[in-house]
């Protein structure tokens, strides 16, 4: 049976290794400076750019020719990266309390330095209420004796599956703006957060609200690797030296270019990905391949009983609350992962889907139910 | 024409590179903890014992069951977690002047808090005497106005070709347990300083010599990856909560498994390399073959006039004085890569050999240093 | 008008200001290591030692003459050296979230590479059942990609004037001992949390209780200075190290020592102090002032009919709210501090009382609200 | 006999210690931020203004009333909160290999993340010669795999007694302006530096070569303290929160305020030293005496055929080599400093004069020396 326990179970999508297997004997200098990650940054940037339905990068006069495009083998290095280049010691980065950085990191941000400031939004959803709470309690940033706020972290989709809105973005700016703050999103599951029904932004959109943002590769088909955008100037500086002393840089960069170049350079629709639209790029369908047989594994499970969903998740997790031993079943059958026991008779379990996940999966999942219900 | 400049122009060794693609569809748990990793694991520790011809583990007292294996992406990365994991916030690292952590890692060590205390060894290898002088200037780490001094930076190969032997190796290792001091083995270019004729340790004398150690797989015949062999218990505690913190932890951590895996089940004999020795790992055999190439390559240099070599390398870089417009032919022939420049009218150019070196390269360069000279 | 903003308006007192003006002329060597520190150390470790009414150091196994006492500046150096020299790289600190390095110290310990893991304790009192939810979420520091807990940060008396008794002390301590956690006391305000009516813990309570604790200086009595006591042989051995990487070794550190011996060797009932007990060191006679003082303070306010006080506290700061008016002209008559706005009308202030508050000061302040009020 | 072991034997001058006595009833707020502070702010400020006899202020466009002055307590602190705040994460600092932070400061330096680069300077004294080997050496900060060099850290008065002269200073600072670095002077002995024969700098220039310095008081009449200068914007603006991230914010900043303001407000005329010249502040002329002393000591030493110095100082340490028997004589009879063991025979000592060294001192030392030769 398919393991819905996470979405990096599986290597790489057949275009992405035969990327890598297509140019292994070829000689590339080191450490990303070399033509396929070139080739890659490129198709990155005009992927943004296409994107701009909202005239977006255009209102904050974004050039997409000047945006640096980077890339690192992992989310957590993607992440302590990107918030380093951006803080002086003294800084912090504003985070809501189940943001990735805060909890899952092992205190990466704080062995770089810095303070993690949590807001008070429940939800996971950084809301321009918490932040402002947090500004007016450190004084905005001028009260010496409490560390100075000055980035924001976020992410498009949480992780309970929960989105920003294109909206959403542009008041997290607006109120960067007006307080001399930063902007860090965390793109590690971009592409299904851009994916979801819910969430009407596109990567300008991210890219507007940003001044440095991820793009995960490692959970949406590629073997591994993050891209990381970087459009403040200041950022953009030194940001290698801080990717080198980080242990960041690869030697053999050119894998990550030949990966991020099949996910960006090939669209959904030549990789026959059912739920490409358009010419977007295979990152993107893929991502939304990933939505979409959630939403199905959603379905199946609300008709076959199993609708105590703990989160109205429209991304490609969905969390479960169920009786204990049921959980059982599901973390035999599925390899469904537990993430919580909020009494002592129950546990939320979560199962993900991935660009590998297959429509027969699903159904598979669906004899299994009947069993299982 | 083949490159020259360093020794991670390739992807991977095809037998490397199979063993992802074969896997590619597998599902796997994540962080190093799926049986490929296990597989890798048991494959190391099987090599060290193997090694054994002094009985430096059994001397030691080393049991290869007992030794835990990590797995990184990359050899900064490998450095600085294991450097970070052996030392408490106020000591630090005695390094050779030239070593790499001192000059090539953008102060990685020194982000993590601890100074790099260099020795004045002039030839790059750390030795004895080298340790001692900067231990007695810091009164054996009992004089709390300057830093203690709590670990040993060791290159088995040195940035300039130049080998440790077995014996100089002991003394390290002599000195470290009779002052208080940890022991910390770069391997980046394990396989090829193994390799030298002028080395007669084996893994398992390293690893003796060693609280922990690196195998470098970037360099040789891996796409990524180093693997970190831990055999101090009070290191190995908690080893992976340093990893995740500084980013080392990959998603995928599969990929690492299959490669090591790759590398050390398989023999240099059954993968056709022509300098395998017995039923060596391929991952000895690659470097086997690297220096091999190396020595050919010297002694074509050698033949054709070109003998000025700034240093008695017997690994696979070779570093050879050139007058400036002949540097520049070798540039341009080779991909040479330019190191220093001595005076005015002369050149340092280093040329490097891989697993991925053939024959044909070699006798490639005879013919066009026959244009040159 | 005296005054009460906080309780280091003022200078040292004499007693303390004689032992500087009548050392000054003479040559004692730098760095703590003179006799006067010499003398201030044995003197501490007397007083822990018999205030031992419990027999809490002798249940503890607790040797006074083996207890380490250092000497620094301020209170900021005082809580970051000694967590510093509890943590490793990779493991963290558990405080109640308005504890003082959580809030007040501009992420002070975030920069020596820690994360501060906070309870949800609500009334800033760290509590067993708030450390254990932590623990319990941290999967007792199994759980290598969240930070691992180790280290409570406690104060025996709060930020709102609460206090642990001896009881509450001894479940820390239990509780520690059960999870292989550290304990450390932040004692800035020491002498008033022992002083409290509320607090039936003793010197050699707060000792047995803790790994390392600070005994403060700079608000009670002294020109400036905290020592610090440290049980824990591994946190002694290198501690000096930690000290003066951090900057934390005085050069003249006689200044220290002169302070401390004064406020140890010299008792309460010597210096005249009204509320000093027995033969107790002027330290915690000056405490029982400050808090004695406090307590009239809090009865006139209430007879004055400002009884909205924002926080039960038996110690040297009072809470009081207040419409917005009436709290300006505290800040006008008494310089009050103006701590929160809980809604558009009214003002929380804190008013403090430090051994150097006289009954006079208290008088003219009923004086004072008769016109306010 | 007076002890000649280092220049912070005693405690303050007279008059420093008046001004903590007289105001030490009164009541003042914290941190720095109160009007003893500021008087000695604006007195420093003026002291710079008037040194001004070369016009380096006005050729630099300072304006001396847009200086930020700070104070903290201790010369280590000074000293890495001074460059913790002119640095970014991933740049370093330049030294000579000699320097304090380099040698004497426990990898405080490297404690805050950042690399100490040494020049191969070999008397001390930091050269643009030197410096500018290194910047060559990293390619002028542009090579992302070696750390950045960022700023110079420059002592006046080396730990040798050697000096910079005002055409030195000028130079350092017109090489820092051409390659983008920045300038930190360590004035831990800037009095005595100033008031040697060999340095025709004053206070202003020392002001106009740097971006920030510190005027060490500890070592110059205060009992403790060190004002930090800064006349960069870019280092001004945060620079409070990193001195309380470090723990530098007294508490009780008054009492640095009360004796910056005596060093400074009050002139060496007044306060009766005899090397006092014009109107100057009794700081610089308490840096006279110090050396005045020395000098004398220099020549009794010499007439007494104790000639072998081994550094050609022209401060107020004085270094002598010694048979081993005699240097012992020296220990015993001086308190000398015991600094190296060339060979086996020898021993350097130090002797060292301050501010409180008088003349009866120098000949007891001439008596003494009658009984030793």
């Amino acid at each position: 049976m398919h393991s819905f326990r996470n979405d990096y179970m599986e290597g790489a999508h057949p275009y992405v290794l035969d990327a890598l297997v297509s140019t292994n004997a070829e000689q590339h200098p080191g450490y990303t400076e070399d033509a396929l990650c070139d080739k890659a940054r490129a198709a990155i940037r005009q992927a943004i750019e296409k994107s701009d339905v909202r005239e977006s990068l255009h209102d904050a006069g974004i050039d997409a020719a000047a945006l640096q495009v980077e890339f690192v083998a992992g989310g957590t290095m993607a992440n302590l990266v990107s918030i380093a280049a951006c803080l002086q010691a003294h800084e912090c980065v504003i985070a809501a309390p189940d943001g990735h950085i805060n909890v899952h990191e092992t205190g990466a941000i704080e062995a770089c330095g810095h303070k993690v400031l949590v807001t008070s939004d429940s939800d996971g959803l950084l809301s321009v209420e918490g932040i402002d709470a947090v500004m007016k309690f450190h004084e905005y940033g001028s009260n010496f004796h409490m560390v100075k706020p000055r980035l924001l972290y976020v992410s498009l989709a949480t992780e309970t599956g929960l989105v920003l809105t294109a909206g959403e973005l542009r008041d997290l700016r607006a109120y960067a703006d007006t307080h001399d703050l930063l902007v860090f999103i965390d793109g590690a599951r971009l592409a299904c957060g851009l994916a979801s029904n819910r969430c009407d932004a596109t990567l300008a959109d991210v890219c507007a609200a940003a001044d440095i943002f991820t793009i995960g590769g490692t959970k949406n088909g590629a073997l591994f690797g993050e891209a990381i955008v970087i459009r403040n100037a200041d950022i953009q500086r030194d940001f290698r030296f801080v990717m080198k002393q980080k242990g960041a840089v690869m030697a053999k960069g050119r894998l990550l270019g030949a990966q991020f170049d099949a996910l960006f350079s090939t669209t959904g629709a030549q990789a026959d990905v059912p739920e490409a639209v358009g010419d977007e790029p295979l990152y993107l369908s893929l991502g939304r391949h990933a939505v979409a047989l959630a939403m199905k594994l959603r379905e199946t499970l609300k008709n076959r009983g199993f609708d105590a969903f703990t989160s109205d998740s429209s991304t490609n997790q969905q969390f479960i609350l169920l009786e204990n031993t049921t959980a059982q079943s599901f973390v035999h059958a599925f390899d469904a992962d537990v993430i919580a026991h909020p009494d002592d008779a129950h546990t939320v379990v979560r199962m993900t889907c991935s660009w590998a996940t297959t429509e027969d999966d699903i159904a598979a999942v669906d004899v299994e139910l009947s069993h299982i219900g």
